[in-house]
Formats: structure tokens, sequence, C-alpha cells
């Protein structure tokens, strides 16, 4: 990265609070020193972080949107949630790259969709990079929660935003798009899998290699995975939960069996991998910037993983 | 079990052929001396294996239902598939307490809806039973692909099957009723999870505890998760597929770091649990005797593991 750019962080959307947010602010100051950040919340508390102030811009908000509130009705309140301050100001402020947020995922949609779409786009959708067994390989699974309930032409549209995605971010030449379903053959799907199938078989810029089956996800067999968001949030949320149940089982065997200094081990090793919850975050795709969405639950090392995530993408020259 | 039972068992059904059925079959007439078996399929073959011939029954039959077929048109071929021939047997012989197939889900489905449906019941589900972090503890998650799209009163339907299902085996006096989505809040979900959350939450017979997410699916936090069959199989599939990516994990350490001893104790503990391919079985609710379907890729080892979940369910007096 040549230049300074600015991320903008929603600082009030974690389950555990700004200071977590905060905290993972503070190191990705440390760690980039190219970058700045706008951070978006309760001025008095931020302040109180001592950050370099040079580096750092303050947005006052102090309201949020919780799970229980109606995103588009939170949208015209009088005043403005965190996280549709950070959107507004990523999208009028020329040197951010992107916005990182923890808040409510209907938020973050809507907030993206009134000020970062794209004209002749797709709605947007939220990716996640899933680990393959194979070393270094990723699978973009679209979309993990952006719509619940989609149509197969919108089906389509996530194939062709997870394709462009992997094909800058991954220097890919034609991507391998993959569709979710509960068999490999094409007669095989809801009703909403088996018109997608038909129409991404004969669409020309699709390189489209048939059903995936979710034995499969992490078997690296195709670049992009497409799928509804209520089918790709199981998918992202089952595969860490069943990691976290495994090391678990892996440690308690490690006690039981007086072994415990190489299951910690091997338990560290799949964390680093599938611990989703403090490392990953989702990326929307189909915005004019980026905006990355960590789980609400996060901590300190979402914010910095999402960072990370954000100057990677930025470095390999994935325009929006 | 008092008297002599009989599983009607259709031995076509296996991508790895016939021959890991009836070697199955061999290990389940060994294992249980009061069981006797009638087996569907090519009877050349059958005799070869030299069962004792007074505790089986040999019904000839060499067509199948494959995955390219409709399995409502396969019904009404004139040389009926193993697989009817399997359940129209279960259905006629009064000593017959369940039918075991691998074959294609949609035909199993099909069968069972002819010869077997209970008058005045819903449609029948596969239910799977999942191992929790709970020792000894299983979930009963339905449905996991006998209807890939339902309607919100189906969902309603496979709530009470697996209540009462789960009532029987384990004696659960008032099973805990979880609904599968993307958010713990009941305002979370897609169409049809919100429309049956407001069902189940006013459903007096069923002990609703609200959305489970699927991080949460081997948490032990409900004994009957409901889900459609579509998103069911994904949760079945998906926790299969990472639980064997992360066994090979372990094993890699293992190499690495000369500890394959230990790794090798871990990965056989984990697979006993999640190799839901070799082990495991989906049980039919919903049906006048029991219909247990096995994976497509069954070896040997899903029959023993379908007939012993067959004799359990009967020794523990659940009634169809």
């Amino acid at each position: 990265m040549e230049k300074n750019y600015r991320i903008v962080i929603d600082t009030l959307g974690s389950d555990k609070g700004p200071e977590a947010i905060l905290e993972g602010a503070k190191t990705v100051l440390e760690n980039n020193p190219n970058i700045n950040l706008v951070l978006v919340g309760d001025s008095e508390l931020i302040s109180s972080f001592g950050f370099p102030k040079e580096r750092i811009e303050i947005i006052h908000a102090t309201n949020t949107v919780t799970n229980y509130d109606n995103p588009m009705e939170a949208f015209y309140r009088k005043e403005k949630p965190s996280v549709f301050l950070a959107l507004e100001k990523c999208a009028t402020d020329e040197d951010a790259i992107g916005v990182i947020s923890s808040g409510n995922t209907g938020a973050v949609l809507v907030g993206a969709i009134k000020y970062l779409l794209n004209e002749n786009r797709d709605r947007p959708c939220l990716a996640a990079m899933i680990p393959t067994k194979i070393n270094g390989h990723y699978t973009c699974l679209v979309d993990t929660g952006a719509i619940t309930d989609c149509t197969s032409s919108q089906l389509v549209g996530f194939a062709h935003l997870g394709s462009k995605f992997v094909k800058q971010l991954y220097k890919i030449e034609n991507p391998r798009v993959g569709l979710l379903s509960n068999g490999s053959e094409p007669t095989k799907g809801n009703k909403l899998v088996k018109e997608t199938h038909l129409l991404l078989k004969d669409d020309k810029e699709i390189n489209f290699i048939g059903n995936i089956e979710a034995v499969n996800t992490l078997d690296g067999l195709c670049d992009v995975l497409v799928c509804d968001g209520f089918a790709g949030n199981q998918i992202l949320k089952n595969t860490q939960g069943v990691a976290m149940t495994l090391i678990k089982e892996v440690m308690k065997f490690g006690v039981i069996n007086k072994q415990e200094d190489i299951t910690k081990q091997i338990a560290g090793h799949i964390m680093k991998n599938y611990d989703f919850e403090s490392n990953g975050a989702a990326i929307m795709l189909g915005t004019k910037k980026y905006v990355l969405k960590c789980r609400g639950s996060s901590g300190p090392n979402a914010t910095v993983s999402a960072c990370n995530i954000l100057i990677n993408v930025i470095n390999n020259k994935c325009y929006y």
C-alpha cells in the first residue's frame, strides 16, 4: 500500500461492548503504520483509549440497531445509529477504503444499499472465505446471510460477484463455481437450487462445475460456493460449531490421557483456521466500497482480522 | 426382545454394491440370534453368501432406482425395483419390524408413503440422531432430506413426530424442541422459519424453546431440532465433512510431530461419533413401521448400525 488509507470502524456493534472493538483498533494502528482509522461511537470512551490524535477521527454516536429492531425503520430514526454513520462516512470520504461493523446484519445491509450500492449491480451479498483442506486454498461461500429468501437470479448474481472477487484476490483465471445442494446430481435440490442449476449451466460467463454437497464444503472442490443466505449461514456456523466441539473433545482426551501438551498444540492448530468467531469476517460483494461484517460476539481479534482482510483485498487490487 | 423378529433389507441400494450390504447382514445375524432377515436382491448372489437357510428369506430383485430416475415413475415400472419390494414385504409381513435401504431417498419416501403411511398422519420425515457434547445425549434432527421444500405446517408436523419419538426412545417427559435459524431471536430466519416460529410458540403440545443457531447443533440445547429437509441435510453432511477433515488434520499433525500413537487414538475417538457415513442411518418417522435410510455410500457397518438402531427402537417400545 503506497498511500495512507482510512478504515471506518463502527465501535458499537459487538455484544462484548465497544471496549473489545477499541482494543482491536489499537492493535490495527500499531501493526499498520500507513492505516488511519475513523472510529464511530462514544467519543468520550474513544478518547480515553489514548489513540495517536493524528491517526484517528472520531464520529460521535451512541445509538445502535439491536437484533430486535427493524433495520429499515432504524435507518429513518432521528438520531442515526452508529452503523449508518459509519457507512455514510465511508461513502463520502474518498480516502476511506472500507467499513467494519459487528452490528445487526440487516442494518449493515440496509446501510450498504442506501450509501454504497453500485448502479446496475445485483443486490449485494455477504461472502465468507472458508479454509479448505488444500493448503492456502479458500472457498468463497456466497451468500452467508445478506438475503435469507433468494430468487434463482439472485443466486446467479452471487455466482458472478464471487467469481469476480476470487479472480482478483487469488488471481484465479477461471474460478470453479459450485452450487450447494443435497446431492451431486443436477436433479437434486430444493426448487430454488434446481432452478439455479439450470441457469448457471447456461451462463457462459460462469465456470459452473455442478452441485456440491455439504460433506465436501472443506474439500476445496470449487473456488466459489453459491447458496442462499439462510443455507450459507448454516454452513458457516455449523462448521465453526463442529470444529469448536471437536477441539473440546481433543482437549478432554488430552486431560484424561495425560497428553495435554500435544492436544493443546493440536487445538491451537485447528483454532487458527476454524475459529471464525474471533478471526473471521464476512465481506460484502457488490458495493462501491468493501464492507466487512464481523460476528455479533466479536472480540478484539475480529477487528484486527477484518482489517487484515481489507488491506489484503486492497493490496490485491480487488475493485468493487 | 422376546420373540423372533424379522428385518427386511434392500440389498441393492449401496454405491459399494450388494456385497457390502450382505457382509453387514452376515454380522447382523451373528450378533442377534433372535433376528431373522428378509433379503431383497439378486437371489443367486445372496445364496452364495451361505447364510443359515432357516434365518433368511430371499425376495429376488435386480431392478433399482438410480439417482437420475424419477421415483414416482419408477414405482409404476413393470419390474418392481428392490426398494419397493422391500417396503411392500415389510407392510404385509406381520413379524417384520422395519426396512433398511441405502437406495434413492425419494424412492424410499415414495415407497413408504405408498405402503406404510399411517392414516391421519403428517407426511413422514427422516430423523437423524446427532451426538451432542453431553455424554449419551442425542439431538433428533428432523427433517434430514425427506421434504426439501416444506410448508410451516409440515415443520410443525416434524416437531410432533420428533417429540413423540424421543419421548419413547429416551423416556424424556417433555422434549425441548428447537427451530434451526440464522439467529436466536424470533425475528431471525427466512420466511418459512419465521412462520414456523409463530406456529410452534402457540402449539400447546410442543415444548418449544425457540430458535437454535447452527453453531450450537452439537451443544445439546434441545432434544428435537426442527428444519426443512434441505437445511437438515446440510447440517448432517456438513457436520460429518468437518469432522472428517479435522480428523485428517489431527493425523497429519501426528505424522509431522511423530506423535502418531496419540493422534490415531484421538481420530478413532472422533470417528466413533461423527462418521455418519459408515455408522449412521436416518430413521423415518410417521410410518406404520420403521424405515431406515442409510447413505448411498454405505459400507457393511451401515447395515449393522441401522439394525442396531431398529432393535433399540423396538426394545424401547417406540410405537410407530
